[in-house]
Formats: structure tokens, sequence, C-alpha cells
């Protein structure tokens, strides 16, 4: 059944792009901002998606838009799942019903889409690096553009995000940072940088101190001229220490605010000064995420995204779907097996950047508050904090997800890898992420792992196997070892209560077979045992093996396999270079003689989002897929 | 010749262990000091190494192994090229003549070498997040160990160390940072923290400020009991807000100092103060790079490490060999090449995280200051910055040691690659580094690199061919592209002045031959030409194909490889695992027949330090390992 479109209110539908906007009055503004809240509400109460964060940068975007000529001057958001508002306002009012669909406009800011999507992203923090680029480029052909970042308090806890101020700070170059400052990134914020955005809003100390020193230079004012010039000095010197921002200022940043995010009429005229100011500034700006939007305002994290459709005045869920039983996400396996496992090792430990409730990181940190750790996002220094923890003999479970881990890959060779610590990576998003995306697929990480030495890279075939890889792993003190799992649902499975040891570097034989033998790595061995009982059906009878080990690969397995039969395909959601299937072809091809070999993988080209199983159909690693290459190497023999 | 090794000093010469350091009397350690810089000068100007870093340190080194209970209580080295005076208090004092050589100690602290050194290093910027994992170990086993990580201000840059900081800040973990402030990384350091810590080093702000409130203060005193209870209130919120160290503060840190890093018994007092201190604290101690050795103190770049030996009064070389004439460095080829190139194409622009005498990037930041950036150690920030430079229309060369590269992958994937930016990356210190050992090796960067869509990587035979390549490159606008070559010396050719495109993904022939043919990638290939000439001679003619890209591979000479060869062997300075061998081996697999496969490259486990020569040979990729393999290839068949 097709949904309805919403429809936009009368002048949101007149915003074809910012130009209409900048030919309203000021005073239009904050009908522009209902309507337009009004509209994301509409939008996602049927279509789904991200928009706690975008409700709250309603105002914000339309100052922006407003104040400066957008597309000339650059606007760049970070993580982008708050441009909603920025895509309605920008052209794609019409096709935003397609939002994060297969074939549709994407959840983030993407160039080849807009141009004004200036900078592509879905990973945090990097931003103020893109905007830096583009004020430094406009230094260079001496343009008069403006560059603008937004960018979260999360976000800014990243140490990404420290290393542009750092640079932007010593600079010359024109540039607005805006941090909107919710308190929030997809989980509450944590983290120092925090306590101290907080300490500034709730103004606790700051404003009492500004009172006390005004009053005591009122009293100055009337003294002799030697007291003056030490008041006046003073002033300047304290106001400078006092007022709230030093930190950015030490950064060599021009601080302004906080300011009312929701205020858009102020925002407009703040904007409007700022565009006179020179170097780099940056506006903290307060917002309150889900804005406009009760149950959203309540429970953030919630609400952080929406997949199906909901009431738009109660929050309650409209699917008609029933709440399908039996099949549990692989995130919850890993969350409860993680407690489980930590009931009986005391030396387990774990913890997360900023994802607690993306990885199912909550039941440990509820059931063993004090060896559970929400890091931020800080991948680079979750990674190595696992590695100090291991030094001292506690087994770290670094839950990360597979294109998060990308930032850390560093801390995984130089303080895990090299020092062969026995640091358990669970890697989250293994394989397509679906509705994030290319910035979120995990399409890497085998390849990028597998050429780093003392490492174990494995993959579960259903959750019983997730389980009992993570027993094994826990025991295992020799490397480190990686567990990667997709998002999403597992088998559903009669699980196994008691955990059992897994033989490191073996696969298992699913199936026997002649002539072609399918050669599966994780839970997308599951096509593979489909395609091997429909084939079996249509009278062709494949083998299928289930490797789990992407490293070591079970060479002994694969002699066998090599004596057996003529065609080899391997079958993997990840990266076609360098992954599982090279480490195949790599062994085999040192053999004499040997089967051919086929390799089925993601492609060598960016897939762009839908759900995992378009996805998977689309590059050929579907049950089809695989059953047209079964077909297709038979035919070429 | 031999060597003599230098002689300890009496009290030095007694220190077998921190044990014994700390039997002494506190007079006596500033004698123990003086006795270690010597040591240390002694040492390097006869064996080499790096030494500006460790002689800043001796004071402050000795002071911690005099206060702390090492190795119970934990000191974490940040990079460690400063940890020689550690070494040498540590028990290998008489080992340390072996520093940096095959076979001999690391030149940075290991986990392998010493229980003293609790984390392995290299790298910069990893120390607090290791000393938080040790620091919540001991919470969790209720210990009572000390954690004191040593950071320099150069690496405190690094958007790691804030990550830490942020969540060290908001825990009660105890945790001493000392922030050894010398104002240099090996360049000197860059950007608006430094700039910081220079303020509050030279006091002049903080000084005249403190000076005036105390003043006013003063006056307060004397009037009614309402403004003496402002004046006490405001004293302390003043204070609070105009003490050095706002910044750390902000970040949940009681902050100390800056106190002088070369006063030993400052330095010890100060520590046994803050060992009664709870929770997170951060010492700021100023050090000159170098001390002691006047030609450190004055060129500190040039005197981060040396090489050869030296006269330890004057500094002058005393090396005996000719300073070799022909053979340009890689490295300097490349920033040649890159004034070219920029002087012809007003685009280019260019970046270095805090490399640019390592990278050879000072000939470009000379020729066109505004088009060359020293971002700071900031390698996440480096590569996005190129960018949002890209974004613009700009040619960026991102100039980056391979295993730095490892900081900045996901930028890699997901601001330049996702996005098609034609970034060019110039990816330094590419194979084994040499003497610096497994934390410098640049082992994965083809690995690393492949899996990713949009990206050519690419890699010279020699010093002409890089032009080539980087001029390629520039002109290059579909994709990124990565120009990877080792640490040292090219081949000396003579080099032709003008620029010449490549046909990118093309191979070339360098010799026919028959039954076995050797493709190599990139510099590696002189060892392949070595090989087939004494072959040659030997009467086996070996095929040399240099094949110098990896992706694209040259589908097309493989094939006729194929046709015209019964084995192939690959050869590259890098891992086996993931690389151009594995590209090779997917290619052929899918092929009916084939020549068999034998794939030379970086093997499977980490390898230490050695002259690249030594390393080369150690694992089989030199003449020797090359001519053996061919020989083996030839008897198997």
């Amino acid at each position: 059944m097709q949904q309805p479109i919403p429809k936009p209110g009368d002048l949101l539908a007149g915003i074809n792009s910012p130009k209409d906007l900048r030919a309203l009055d000021p005073k239009d503004l904050q009908e522009i901002c209902d309507q337009l809240r009004e509209y994301i509400i509409d939008m996602v109460s049927v279509y789904g998606g991200h928009f706690g964060a975008s409700l709250g940068v309603v105002e914000l975007t339309t100052a922006i838009h407003y104040v400066y000529n957008t597309p000339k001057d650059r606007l760049v958001w970070d993580v982008g799942h708050q441009a909603y508002g920025h895509k309605i306002l920008t052209g794609r009012r019409d096709q935003f019903h397609t939002n994060r669909l297969y074939g549709g406009i994407s959840g983030f800011p993407k160039r080849s889409e807009s141009e004004y999507d200036t900078f592509g992203v879905g990973h945090s923090s990097t931003s103020i690096s893109a905007a830096l680029g583009m004020a430094v480029a406009n230094d260079l052909d001496k343009g008069d553009r403006k560059v603008v970042a937004v960018i979260g308090d999360g976000a800014m806890t990243a140490g990404m995000a420290f290393e542009a101020l750092n640079n932007a700070g010593a600079m010359n170059s024109d540039i607005l940072v805006i941090l909107n400052d919710n308190c929030m990134s997809i989980d509450p914020n944590v983290g120092a940088l925090k306590e101290y955005l907080t300490d500034i809003t709730t103004s606790k100390t700051f404003n009492k101190i500004r009172d006390d020193i005004y009053d005591m230079l009122g009293h100055f004012r009337s003294a002799g001229d030697k007291m003056r010039k030490i008041a006046s000095r003073l002033e300047n010197a304290v106001t400078a220490a006092i007022t709230p921002g030093s930190l950015f200022r030490a950064l060599g940043f021009k601080y302004y605010g906080p300011t009312d995010g929701h205020d858009v009429d102020g925002l407009r005229k703040t904007l409007e000064d700022l565009k006179t100011v020179k170097g780099p500034k940056l506006l903290h700006v307060v917002t309150v995420k889900g804005k406009g939007f009760a149950p959203a305002e309540r429970e953030q994290t919630k609400w952080h995204a929406s997949s199906s459709p909901f009431d738009k005045i109660t929050g309650k869920s409209l699917s008609s779907a029933p709440v399908s039983k039996g099949a549990p996400k692989y995130q919850d396996v890993f969350g409860e097996a993680l407690v489980e496992l930590a009931e009986q090792d005391e030396r387990i430990v774990s913890m997360t950047p900023a994802m607690p409730s993306g990885s199912s990181l909550w039941p440990m940190m509820n059931a063993f508050p004090e060896r559970a750790f929400d890091v931020g996002i800080a991948e680079q220094h979750a990674v190595t904090f696992a590695a100090g923890l291991a030094t001292e003999g506690k087994k770290a479970f670094c839950a990360i997800y597979s294109s998060f881990l990308q930032r850390g890959y560093d801390q995984l060779v130089h303080d895990v890898a090299i020092q062969k610590l026995p640091v358990v990576f669970c890697i989250d998003r293994a394989g397509f992420a679906g509705a994030d995306g290319p910035t979120h697929h995990g399409a890497y990480d085998i390849s990028f792992m597998r050429a780093i030495p003392n490492m174990v890279i494995s993959s579960p075939l259903n959750e019983q196997d997730l389980r009992d890889m993570m027993f094994t792993a826990s025991k295992f003190e020799d490397a480190s070892w990686a567990i990667r799992y997709p998002r999403g649902k597992a088998t559903g499975m009669d699980i196994r209560k008691e955990f059992k040891s897994m033989e490191i570097g073996k696969g298992i034989t699913l199936r026997e077979g002649e002539g072609v033998a399918v050669l599966s790595f994780g839970p997308i061995g599951k096509y593979a045992i489909q395609a091997a009982d429909q084939l079996a059906e249509e009278g062709v009878h494949i083998g299928h093996y289930d490797m789990r080990f992407a490293k070591p690969i079970d060479e002994e397995l694969i002699d066998e396999i090599c004596e057996k039969y003529q065609h080899i395909i391997t079958i993997e959601d990840g990266a076609r270079l360098g992954g599982f299937g090279s480490a195949v072809a790599e062994y085999i091809s040192e053999k004499e003689s040997r089967p051919s070999l086929k390799i089925l993988g993601i492609p060598d080209r960016i897939v762009e989002h839908g759900t995992q199983e378009q996805l998977h159909d689309e590059v050929g690693i579907g049950v089809e897929g695989l059953k047209s290459t079964v077909y297709s190497v038979l035919e070429r023999a």
C-alpha cells in the first residue's frame, strides 16, 4: 500500500530554494520554522528516519540559509542526520519521502545530490577540517565566500574536531563554527567537555562571577586616575578570562554565546553580526533534540531515529506488522552474552565509543557499571584504552561498528597488534549497513585487519556461533580477536544456554556436494544454505562450507575441498578486494593444480543505501546472485 | 672497526635499576642527571640515534623513577624517543650501545624488552589512553599503584590525546599526566594549543592580570563586610579562571605548573606532593629539547636524531664516509618535484601532519608558504583538510608516512574515496622503515587502500618515475591517487628535467624471459633487476615486469604473462596479505589455466628493527631471497 505523501504548509510550499526563503520578510521566519518542523514530523511519522537531530536545528537551519548566500557561501553539516530541514529547504522537499529508501535521497548530505551539500557526511567530527579546507581555498582564490560548519557537542568530543580547531585557531581564515549543543550524540553525550559545556549553559558559576565583577568595577569608576586605569585593564582581562568559552578561546577562536537555538530571529541577528567578524569564531547555540515533538523531547535516544510509522501526537507505533518474535538482533545476542561471560569471568571489561544503544552495551553497563565504559565519540581512545586495560590482565571487549573502527585503525595496529594484546573486538554493522548507506557500510574491515599480524578474524553463521566465538575469544590470550556481525536479525534458532569452545581457524562442513563448493564467511552463509537447497531441488548438488575464520583460514579444509571440487566460490559481506575470498586465493594460488575460484563480495565501487537485502541482491551476493554464479561457473567449465 | 663503548660516570655505573636510584640521597640526584646526560651524549655521538628529546627529560626521568615505585607504579612514555634515560636507568645501560641496531634494543619503549616499559610506543599521543586503561584496571583490582603518563606538547595536539583527556577528566581514576613542554615535536610545534602554552609559560598575560587582581583585592580588604565577602569570593573565582591551565581544567584535570623541568629537586618535591592528590591531574613541565648539548639546543630539528658519529663538543660530523653524491633521497625528489609542479599549476597545495622535514615539504613551504601547511600532529585533520580543499578545485598533495596514514584511514575512506575527491597521497616511509622498527614500518598501506574504491595505488621503480607519477596524478581528476615510496636513497639515475605522463594502470616490461616471471611493485624492483642479472649469469633467464600500479593492476599485461610463463613471483615491500601480490592472485584465480603464483612480501608477523637491507634479507625479499625463490619454484616444477 502506497503511503500518502504529506503536504507542506503554504509558506513552505513556496520555498524551492534558499533564494525563495531569502525573499521573505524576517517576521515570516518563525512561520517557516513551524511549517518545516511539522513537515519533518509528518514525513518521518509516515516514512521513518532520523529526526530528533533535525527537529533540534529547524531554527538554526532556517536562519543560516536566510543570512548566508548558499550555495555560494559554504555550509558544512557535521554527521549530517540533522540535515533534513536543510534538504527540504534546498529543493528536495518533494523527493523527501524517498529519504533513505533504495534509489531515493540519502539520509545524509551528499555532494552528488545537491550543490547545497558541500561535503558528504555520515561519520562525525569532519566538518571543521573540511570547512577549513574550503576557507583556505577561498583565501587562495581571493574570494569573498563565507564558510560555516555546524557541529554537535557530541561530535566535538572526537579528536578529529580538536585537531581541526587547533589548526584553524592558528590560521587567519574566516570560518564560523556553530556548536549545536543539545547534550546528546545518539546516546547522552559523555565526558569532561560535556560537563564544561553544561557549566556554561546553566551559567551557575559564570553569571555569578560576572555580576560580582561588574559590581566591583562600579566602585572603581569613582576612584582616582590610576585605579581607573587598573580597573579598565582589569575589566578587559577579566571579561576575557571569565566569559564562557575559555576553552575555545585558548584554541584561538573568538567565542560567542551561549545563545538560544530556537529563537530564529535572535539567531538571524547574531549571524548577521558574525558575518562581519574576521578569523576563526565559534557560536555556541543551545538546542533541544527532538524540539517540538513531545515524545522525542522526552526520550531523546529512543527518538534519535524511527524506522516505522508512528502517531504524530502520542508517538505510538502505527506499524501493522506484528512485532516479530524469535529472531533476536545480533546486537542483543552480543549484549546478553557479554553479561553472561562477565558474570563468569571478572577480568572482562567493555567499552563503546558513544554507541551503548546501537551496540547493545546497555545490559553490561547496567549489570556491571564499573566494568563497562562509554568513552564518547572517541574510537582512537577506545581502542588504546582497551589495550591499556589488557596490559593489566583485563579482558577488554571493545564494541565498535566496522566503519567506525576505521577511526581506530592505527591504534589496532600500533597499540594492540604489535604488542600482541588479547583485546576482543566485537565489530558491529559489518557488511552492508542498510539505509545509512556508504558511509556506514562495514565493507573494509576484513581487508584492513587481515594484513595485520597477531589477529584472529572470525564471523559467526548464527547467534549460537556468535556466543561461542565470544566465549572462545574470552579465553584466548595469544593475540587479539575480531568477531564481525551485521546489523539486524539473527536466524531465530534455539540457542544453547551454555557456551562451548570453538576450534580456532577451523571451518565446518555444512553440506557435501560435487563440482562446486561454496565457502561462506559469516551470517551471509544463510544465502548459501538457501541457494544450496534450491539448487539441490534443481538437481545441482553443491558443497557448502561455513569457514568461520578469515584468519587463520582453515588450510586443511581447503586442501580437502581442492581435492574434491573443480570450482570454488567464496562469498562474504565485505569488500571483494583483500578480504576472505582473497585469503583463499592467496592460499590456493601456490598449489600445483587447483579448482577455479570465483570471489563474491562487495564490488570495488561505492554502493549506495537501501535495505541490506536490496543491496546484497544488487551486487550479486544474495540467493539469486549466488545461484546464477554457480550456474555460470558450471557452464563455463 | 668496532667503536669503543663509552663508560658511564661512577654514580651512574652503580644504577642497575631504579631501586639503586631510590637508595641515593636526594642531593645526589643532580649528579646522576649530569652523568646520565653525559652518557647519552657519549653514546649517541658514537652510535647515533634520537636524543634531543631524551636530553630534555633527564631530570624528569630521574625524578619520576626516584619518587615513584616503578615498575609497580606504571610509567607510560608517549612517542618514546625521549626514553633513552629511562632505558639506561632501568637496567639497559650496558646494552645501550645496541640501540636501534639489528638485534639490539629498540629506540622506543617496548613491553617485551623490559617490565619498566609498560606500553610500547613509536607513534605519538597514545599515552593518556593507555595510562587511563591501567588506572581503571587498578581501580577494579582495588590496587594502590600510581599511573604516570609523560606526553610532549606536540603529541598533545593530536586528537587522540584530547579524546583521552575528555574521557579521563570525567572519571575519578588517579592518573598523572605530565605535559613535557618544549615547543617542539620533531619540527617546531604548530597550532593554537602551542600558542596557548607559550602564553602560559612566558606568562605575559597571566602574570600581569594576577598582579592587578591582587593589587585590587588589597583595597577591598579594608572595606566593609559585604565588600570583603565579595572580594573573597572573587579571589577564588578569578584565581581559578586566570591561573594558567584553564583549558585543562575545562577538561576536568587539576592543573599544576608551569614548572622548571631541569630542576630535579623541584621536580622531586612536586611529584612527592602530587602522589597524594586524587583524580586526574596534569603537571606542566617546561623543558629544553637537547638540553645540555649546545648544538642541539640551538638547532633542535636538526638534532632531533643523529645517524652518524659526531664531535661531542662542536657537534661536527665525524663520519669518515664521504657524503655520497648522486643518489638523492626519495623524500627530496618529492620535495623538489612538488615545487616544480606547483610552479606550473597554481591549484596545487600541500600539507603534512607535523613532518615538514621528514617528508621534505620545506621546499614547498619556502617557495609557496601560503600553499603549504604543517597542520600539526593531526593525521585525521590533514586528510579531511585536503578533501575540503579538493571540493574547491584545489589539487592537494597530502604528504604522509605510511604508518601515520593509518591514523587518517577513516578520513581516506569517508571523506576522500566515497566522495571521489582527487586528492594525491604521497606516502612516505612505505615498506620497512629501518631503525625505527615495527611501529614505523609502512607495511599495511597497499592492503588497507586496495579495498577502497576510487583509488589509484602506484609506486615508482625510481626517482624519474616518482616525478612522472606525481605529474600524472596532478592532472588526474577521477579519483584519489596514492604514490608510495620508501625512506632513503633512490637509484642515483640521471633525471629527465621535464615531466611525462604515465599511462594509468599500465606496467612495464623490463626483461623478457622464460619459465619464471617476476612482477615487482615499487623501488624494491631494484632487487629483481639485480637478481635477474645474476640469474642470467647463472644461466637462468627470468622475465621481470615493473607493474607500477597495484590498483588498477595491468590485467592485459598479466594475461600476456600468464600465456608465456609457467610461474609468477610477485615481490613488494609491504604485507603479503591483501597487498599487490594478492591483487594478482585474485585476478588470475578465475582463469582456467594459469601459472603457479608465489607472493613475496612482508610476512604475517611483526618484524623488528634493523637497516632496510637487513630486514629485506631477513624476510626473503632481498636479492638472495628472490633468487632462491626462483630456484625453488623451478625445482618444484
